[in-house]
């Protein structure tokens, strides 16, 4: 074992040891050159793919780091983690695998597909708590009282050294690499990353991205030192971390360039923009880093960018309501509200215009009653999908010259 | 130029001149092993994603191998293609990147977003004819009338030879490789990578899978010939071809071990499972593959099998249908009908039961003039996302133990 991990702390040489033991146990994920994104932002984009993962997050590389170093005493008496994400999922996949029992203590609010898919890697599952912190002080209990090893997602020099064998990689994959685009949670990923970045290549600049709903590390560097936050909900829950971690923190100020956040819209249409152009699913954390070069929040200008797409476990319900909400910013559908007189072939002479504009209708809700309309008229809801504003415009003109009162419904 | 060309036929020498010519060209995409699919299959699958190449599938390795081979003078003239789809993203990317005018004719029908994307690549566009065939006639035409040089989507060796270069790259990437499943539209990709693989190692099954509505390849190998099937709509469009090429046919013929069918549903079923747990965006036809191998459609047992994902140019908002519907399936939402005495309460109560089993209501529609339900009674259609089917059953049993009539609504 380095030195350094004494010291809390970690040097490059605990990345290349942790490269050592991840070999054959970790997938090499692809980092190609994006020609589409590149146009899109000015750079020049490279996608680290890392929701290609067994487990479908980088979490995996950290944990494992932490397994192979256990004691053959520790690896007797088993691991404990508290998450109901993807570090659960990292710790009970490569725990079991090697015969080690995994136990994962998680929220009782945790969604039956997260604790299901958990158990499916091999852990036995704890469900205790209203909230994380509660379900981590049932792990830490459970830790002392078995004299098992808490695995933590991000605060310890192993899991950090494990998750900045992707910035090896990165050196490896990009040549003449100028900057790295990484998201931030508790910072172990972006620590080990700049700490394996920056010892080899100082020249190449890392960049931090936070959502702007916890920008936790951002206010750590701001204030000198981790603060707590207020809880806040948010598309990207991967990265939801309160406080900055203490052993993380001292890396991420010795070695990251900059950190910037982003906003809910920006994350939500990233995740858009990698299914649609990129045909790979990411998590709202696994978007943030390339929400944050779309929307320019970066000083970067025409950088050799990697990307990390850290994870895409993203539940597909979310993300049906996230490829709607999309075609409604982007103009490819709209929701109408349009009066019409109630009598006989009203909605047949509105609809036969619609069709005329080639625009489909998916969804109608007709109304006789509400919305305020005089006695003797109707309002009814459209739903449409368009080709675009371009679409929209000519058919809101075409309905305005043709007499209808109509008005848009967010 | 390689003798085989005239003879309209192709050799492993063809499909690796191919390989030399696309070579910096064409994304060397990845395969890697899927353990949940290899589960779920009880094969070792390893997933060949062609929908990460730069148009978003494997079309443009025939086109390239084409228009590489173009003569001074011909690429002076320039090319010709007739598609509303991946193979004029192909023709259009690769021909401008090299300075050659690409001409496209698409049916007027084509989705305005597939225009813009083919114009996007710098081709030329015309829209004419009300399907396919009408559109290849004046592809063919302008051929004729510019002397430019027309680029069939499949039966042409050169075409073949290009999309060959996938078997070669299976051979590199999966170690003892046992079997291929590859989708068959017209026969050009099956063609080439048949012949590709069984003239190196012809050990190695190859299985073709078409979608049941259009077993184009499959009725010519039962009837010894292409013969022209009715036309027919499919998730699939990607692979909806009426008639096998006369080119391909032999080869399909000569090379491929087995031809199956997939239904809609398992093609849709299939994308949905690409997306969850392997977080990759195929279309239709890029997921007929692996419906096969779900569906143990084919012959294999526990082969050592590469699934050819060959393309993930879907719309959106089919996706979020597909999604709804695979929701729908899996028992994790629901629609249901219940009716309620029409008094102040009734509803109130109804919620009440549905939140303390903990169900989402997404979507309600309270109706009390329809539904056949006695005068003084209402009904509501209820849309919840649940847990899964343990989740409904349960719910449905407090329904009906608290005296609620009611019914599921497909």
């Amino acid at each position: 074992m380095s030195k350094s991990i004494n010291n809390l702390s970690i040097s490059l040489a605990d990345v290349q040891a942790a490269r050592e033991r991840l070999r054959g146990s970790i997938y090499y994920s692809p980092c190609a050159h994006s020609q589409v994104l590149s146009a899109q932002t000015g750079q020049q984009i490279y996608l680290k793919l890392e929701n290609l993962q067994m487990t479908g997050s980088f979490k995996e590389r950290g944990a494992l780091n932490r397994i192979t170093t256990l004691s053959p005493e520790q690896a007797k008496r088993g691991v404990v983690a508290a998450s109901a994400g993807n570090h659960a999922q990292g710790v009970a996949y490569h725990a079991t695998k090697r015969g080690i029992r995994a136990l994962i203590v998680m929220p009782l609010a945790t969604p039956l597909v997260k604790v299901t898919a958990t158990r499916g890697f091999g852990a036995e599952v704890v469900l205790h708590g209203a909230n994380y912190d509660e379900a981590c002080d049932e792990a830490l209990r459970i830790c002392m009282a078995e004299e098992m090893t808490f695995i933590h997602p991000f605060d310890d020099p192993l899991v950090m050294a494990g998750q900045g064998t992707i910035g090896l990689e990165l050196l490896e994959q990009v040549p003449d690499l100028q900057a790295v685009a990484v998201p931030i949670g508790g910072g172990g990923l972006i620590g080990g990353i700049a700490c394996a970045i920056k010892e080899s290549r100082p020249d190449i600049r890392v960049i931090g991205v936070q959502t702007s709903r916890l920008p936790s590390m951002a206010a750590a560097i701001e204030q000198h030192g981790p603060v707590t936050l207020e809880s806040a909900t948010t598309i990207a829950d991967g990265i939801a971390v309160r406080r900055a971690g203490d052993v993380t923190f001292p890396v991420v100020q010795k070695y990251v360039d900059e950190i910037v956040t982003v906003d809910e819209d920006e994350v939500a249409s990233a995740i858009l923009v990698l299914l649609e152009r990129e045909k790979t699913l990411a998590e709202g954390a696994g978007a943030t880093a390339l929400a944050a070069l779309i929307q320019k929040k970066t000083t970067l200008t025409d950088e050799r960018t990697a990307v990390i797409v850290t994870a895409g476990n993203i539940d597909v319900t979310l993300l049906s309501r996230i490829i709607e909400r999309g075609l409604v910013q982007d103009g490819r559908m709209i929701r109408l509200r349009i009066h019409l007189l109630d009598k006989p072939g009203a909605l047949a002479e509105l609809t036969k215009l619609i069709a005329s504009h080639r625009a489909n209708i998916v969804d109608t809700l007709y109304n006789r009653a509400y919305y305020g309309v005089n006695l003797g008229n109707t309002a009814i809801d459209i739903t449409l999908e368009t080709r675009g504003r371009e679409q929209v415009a000519e058919l809101l003109a075409a309905l305005t010259a043709e007499g209808y009162v109509h008005s848009r419904v967010i």
